[in-house]
């Protein structure tokens, strides 16, 4: 049995966390903290909690971790990386929902973050927690990045089709609309639902920091210099990323073919679904799948390509217990399915 | 020409009064003022005002009040009576669309609103802005109180059967579901999309603030002591208020006959319609109307009315244009069809 | 291991029971059928089953039901009762989703059905399928009538009051809010997008089907002769039930010992919470509870109930499986938290 | 004062149509006709007119067309070039809603419709009704091809740039989102709120018959040969279009110098407004504004677009009814501001 701690777990990433935890039949969440609601108890935040979890929120980084043998850091970027020094020390495993370990560089960082990075030394060693591409690195880590919403969607998409030379590195373009939950839990005029209801709104337009999260592992995963021009949008729904991406062909291909190169691709992934129709959110609510069509258009000589995840799952929560249950030898669908 | 000004005009009530009254004839908005976004442009707030409206808000009761005819108080309960006593030294007419001038004594508002009421000498003057009950009063009012949203049309629904005695005083219930911008243009966690998006909450159980306003109306207006139950309901739709009154019927009546007798009471009233179907809430969205239906049960022998109003029309604005309409001697509808 | 056949498993409601099942430790589910869909996959009509669930639709009564332990018929009303006089040939246990054997009489069911009742020698022997009624007669019987939306939320809210002889028990009020799966999958304008978004509207009042049951439910469970007027609502939610029921006061008694009450009442019932806080839909979604809470309104003298389920959960297919435990000895809880 | 008639009524653009003509000072509906509907009054299908609209529909071709000036057609793309040769024997000026006088050749309307062109003689008179290109033609036209929804938003996105050969005309990416209402009023499981509420989902990926209305109008436009990927989203609003172009820089530009640029090409077109922030889409709800913003992204060299409208006015009945006026030499902006 694992021991859990939940550091932060009063947004959404974390309550999330906390609900397809409660199901793991291998894992008890010991300690969840919160640095600005410490006493109450989870129930009261959260209602739907009530007769199923009986904790109340410790202090952010309380007393009496000993014994737990993983924490899943849910905190907004830039809290993380002064709270993993600290924990690191204590516990064995780490696991951060934040942005604050997934880049390359501690520029690339301060680049799109706006603020120095802190913790440097802990860059090198993280890991970052796309199980499909990183699957043995995570068994292995000690501390895991996992990945933004935005990006586990988009690289999934591209993924295949760069690997394979099937598409050209340069000039890709993503469109990404996201459900207002990807936002967090918080106080805000432009959140609330009169803004928000019956609207849409593109923001953040070539600055946004999941910008270099994708490219840099794309780069990565496929050897070639990828750049994207990333547009994401706030649209109505609360849960969910449906990205569309559009790259050149760099080979002539059939949609068939692509279909089928994917299905490989992804054939020892179980969160991977390769779908013939356009996938629809509706489809990934409340799960850790992303479905994924291809589209060849002759005409034009693009790829499209449709990826759709959870963001609070697949994009987060789910995603997290995926790389825990590498970092741990169980069956990666553990606790997911 | 009537010049107005609209003082707190960076809510809801206060844009959908701008844009309500650029559209009529016989009204120019020469000032808008607000507190927090004093020298801001309204086109800043307000995106959709760009190229309609030219105009910056000043701060809060600014210099040069001279030559305004009349003046729309918009502001939260409580800042209207700290307002008003200056608006009025400078200016002849005024609509209130807060709480602050409804209801007939200073403790009941202290009871109901949890603060002493300031300005109590204005609560005797001040005419209750219901065209329906109080038309000709509106027309000789200096300070006009506009009425809340969910007494608006609680009231309508309610007062025909009252007044015939067709229904009992007492034992009315009242369930209401309203759209959220009648919570007002705020930031709080409680107002955010994925809280209220698939959602429902009743709220202030008991304890709202338009309880003794639907109540002392009625009563007034009825000559009967009415005392009502009513439930609001917070629903995920942007605007419009849904009430669902039950009334034990003291007379034998059919429902056609009661269909006939609330035609006739509101024959000469303009914005209340009279339905055979069971209203919607779309029928009456950006409009000044109020939709009624009226259904008798002989099994449980009561009657069931169905009103519904847009809360920021019928239930703010728009009543307020139409009781601006009514004291400069214009017609009742101009600028509101 | 339990065997399980779903009978017209092509609406949300058998396909709520397909995703709820699939969960269930102690079932198997061996044939889904549907009259128009039959010799499609499930995952067709329901992509989010890809990958999850093998089955494809049979016809609707389809041989080799040999070994099959348990039908849940999820027909519409006046389809059942067709169709569950063949399967009882068969089938050792049936729990019918619909209203066809929920009434007490084939008079009452004619009357608010609008068709005559062609199995009414299986009215005698059907077991009101509410837990927190019946559990024991659940237990023991072969035809399971499980509740409808509306009276699963409306009977528990009242219950304990009722048998207490807390409220009188004519003279009730419910109105209830319901998310629109509650009207099932189908092809209609008026179950459109368009038609449903921003939009409230009641309907069937004093006529709704599901009055009968509410009525002689409660008047059973609590041996007084209840009254009650029901108006329901369509609000733009996918899923939820949200009922506010007033009742006079029969006696003198504090919200504390009410709560009390209720809380002794339910005590051995897991799927019931009283809460403090007026409940919210999103706290039961996806789940089986019912949350409760109750307000007395000295004011007016009345009781104030909320109560809220989830309407394809507690208030079809989770209830289906609660009631499916008990007739099998199962845990109630199985596959349900 | 016009005399006009709707050919097609009973549809969400037919009923827009009414909405916007019933408060322009110019215009007198004489004649409303729907297939289906006739005989029915207006507001037995839209209760919004109740009050308002005393019409009832007429059968599709009516006898009595004798003084009416213009006819708007709003029937589905196929139906209206069965109808407009008879209207054309009657009445002066016609003005089709629909798809069928879009395209310069009856063979790539059957490439992308599907169905062989019936009126072939008349696609080349037919004027491609979009103001911001086309006024002057539009003033002398008797049948204007009014245009589709995303063609309106994506054209007037693009159009300045490419007309000053700022970016590459071949290569464009455009993905768009479109409100519910665009699909029509229609009964099927697809188009209702359970299936489409908290979902999104791309459709017609690379066959959109709005993808040669885009190419061949800005091909024409520019005089260069545009080639366009697009994919048109569905999202859960009723109503807008939000498009989100991609195109490559032809030339070094920075977005000051563009935004200027956009500014001075539309600086005689009242509907168009250049936005410095990113657009919502409820600043052009209900309105026939379409609001642009563009970025220049240095990193990938693209230029990124955003325009949005009102899928039911600037991108139906707004801009016939803009049509309409320049065809009748009035203010292009009477009725619509």
């Amino acid at each position: 049995m694992v021991n859990a701690a939940i550091i932060g777990a009063s947004g959404y990433s974390g309550a999330e966390l906390l609900r397809v935890l409660s199901s793991h039949p291998e894992v008890r969440v010991k300690k969840v903290t919160a640095a600005s609601s410490a006493g109450q108890r989870v129930d009261a935040l959260y209602p739907s909690f009530a007769g199923q979890c009986d904790l109340s929120y410790d202090e952010l980084i309380p007393a009496g971790l000993d014994g737990i043998d993983v924490a899943f850091v849910a905190l907004p970027s830039g809290e993380a990386m002064k709270v993993v020094p600290v924990l690191k020390a204590k516990i064995g495993k780490i696991i951060d929902l934040g942005g604050d370990f997934r880049l390359p560089s501690p520029e690339l960082y301060e680049q799109y973050y706006r603020r120095p990075h802190t913790a440097p030394e802990l860059l090198q060693g993280a890991v970052y927690g796309l199980p499909e591409i990183n699957r043995h690195a995570i068994a292995a880590a000690s501390l895991v990045a996992n990945p933004g919403c935005y990006p586990t969607a988009s690289i999934l998409g591209l993924l295949p089709a760069l690997k394979h030379g099937i598409i050209n590195p340069g000039g890709i373009v993503i469109n990404a609309l996201s459900g207002v939950s990807g936002a967090g839990r918080s106080a805000s005029v432009d959140m609330s639902f009169a803004e928000l209801n019956e609207n849409v709104r593109a923001y953040k337009i070539g600055t946004h920091q999941h910008i270099p999260e994708i490219e840099s592992v794309l780069s990565g995963a496929s050897g070639s210099p990828v750049t994207a021009s990333f547009v994401p949008h706030l649209i109505p729904v609360t849960r969910g990323i449906y990205a569309t991406s559009h790259a050149g062909l760099a080979v002539t291909v059939t949609g068939e073919e692509l279909q089928t190169l994917y299905g490989e691709f992804y054939s020892s992934h179980p969160f991977i679904r390769i779908t013939q129709k356009v996938p629809q959110l509706l489809s990934v609510t409340k799960t850790n799948y992303c479905d994924i069509a291809v589209t060849v258009e002759p005409r034009t000589n693009q790829l499209i390509v449709i990826s759709v995840i959870d963001n609070l799952v697949k994009g987060a929560a789910g995603q997290a217990v995926q790389n825990m249950n590498l970092m741990f030898g169980l069956p990666e669908t553990t606790g997911l399915k």
